[in-house]
């Protein structure tokens, strides 16, 4: 169970008027497809939240292979990409359901920032639940470019 | 005239439950702030399109280091960053007008596709107008990740 | 068959700070949830689209009666409302799944628009699968407030 | 001062493949407005939130006239259209700049909520500020159709 998937439709509000799902959307489903990693872990972002942990992102990326349009079935794929002292990262595929067209693929980067909005070492209890890092992921998949660690600043 | 710069206020809307600005209105702001761009070298995206050409995102990236938060006024500076054969990429740098301090960086990587959606050489009309590459921006502001051809593929 | 269901998961980038899901998303909603209405029809609205037909959003309302939060699972029942010689309208309800409370109800009023954007009568292809109107729905849900039309105008 | 004005720029992001800016974004101009109607009052409602107190939306609507597209000028325009024991309602208006065609208009209804999430009259301290009603506004644009007390209700 080293990937969750998310399958979600392309909203008509989520294309623009090139007639494509517009880039920024797949930030969103990322998000989406990241919740649903962290509660196939048996745990909800909204429960680390109430905990008192915010997972900020601190990087984002995505490259656009083939546009998703209105009305696709889309299928984004989520694993654990790094999961460092002070840092973690999720990867991402989305693929067309229809034909199993890659769309896109990303990565995300948090730091785990405590009530206060200062950044923190990942708890303990966070990087046991989410872990371990899909090491059967190529390694362009696996390394974050961004180990780091974020400093104590103010996040949120 | 290397730069351009957009001045934006974060709206309600932008902000999350974290009390601070989504990560991906990043991204609509960058891509605000290449319209702005685009029109201080005298053209604007809106003919560019009515031509027969779209500039696709291939790529996106952000480096959030402080939040945005609503009300906010940001400045977004936008740079070409590199144009290449078959692509070329924009940078950015969002800064909060209120104290100088710097939230974000990123890029986007564009790919020129003409009407039947074929991704193409990048237009030297094009490229005349949004040149010269910004000479000025250190090596990682320059360079582009991403400097290989897209092929010719459906985008649009 | 007369109202259709679309369950769908508040996502994170809908909230807001004041924690609850931005008003604005619940438009996206509806027109997710009535795509998914006229899906029930068997049809797609892509369909309706490549036939030459637009039905652009006129009039827009909601009543937001409790607060969706992130992670609440939504289900958006969608009836159609009226159904006039130039306008149609769709009525939705969401209530939480969790506790089948009600959270907000709201309409949409359209015109048909061809593909030169001149808004024309309702064709009767259109009206015949989206129909009957919903005759079991109390009189508040099932009259339009605007019944005129909305003349021959550039829509698009 | 009873009306204050808001001019934007329609983005990219902001369009659908119908080519024309999305439905749902006006309420999202709309809010936009409110936070320079409050600004032209002296104050912010960054600091109406901060005193405490939320204006959460309880009911918002919109006619759309004419269609605005990417990269036009937008005015909008807001006034105070009711205000009564326990909501209030602004009215908006908006406007192409370039040709002054009146594109859409629209009105939101507030209620004052406390930081225990229940509704509560309107503060005199808001009411003040924020008064008078615009009386020179025709009386459609006047009268509240929502004046009934939301009652004490959890909204936050």
């Amino acid at each position: 169970m080293e990937t969750a998937e998310l399958e979600l439709r392309v909203r008509y509000a989520e294309t623009d008027q090139m007639r494509v799902a517009h880039h920024a959307s797949y930030f969103i489903w990322f998000e989406a497809a990241r919740t649903e990693f962290i509660r196939a872990r048996g745990r909800s972002y909204a429960e680390v939240e109430e905990a008192g942990w915010l997972l900020v992102v601190v990087e984002a990326h995505c490259r656009y292979r083939r546009p998703a349009r209105y009305d696709d079935v889309l299928v984004i794929r989520t694993h654990l990409r790094s999961l460092g002292p002070s840092t973690l990262s999720f990867g991402y595929e989305i693929v067309r359901r229809a034909d199993g067209e890659r769309l896109a693929e990303g990565y995300t980067v948090h730091a785990a920032v405590d009530r206060a909005g200062r950044a923190r070492r990942i708890p303990d209890e966070i990087a046991g639940f989410l872990g371990p890092v899909d090491a059967a992921a190529p390694a362009d998949r696996r390394e974050g470019r961004s180990g780091r660690a974020p400093g104590e600043r103010e996040y949120t």
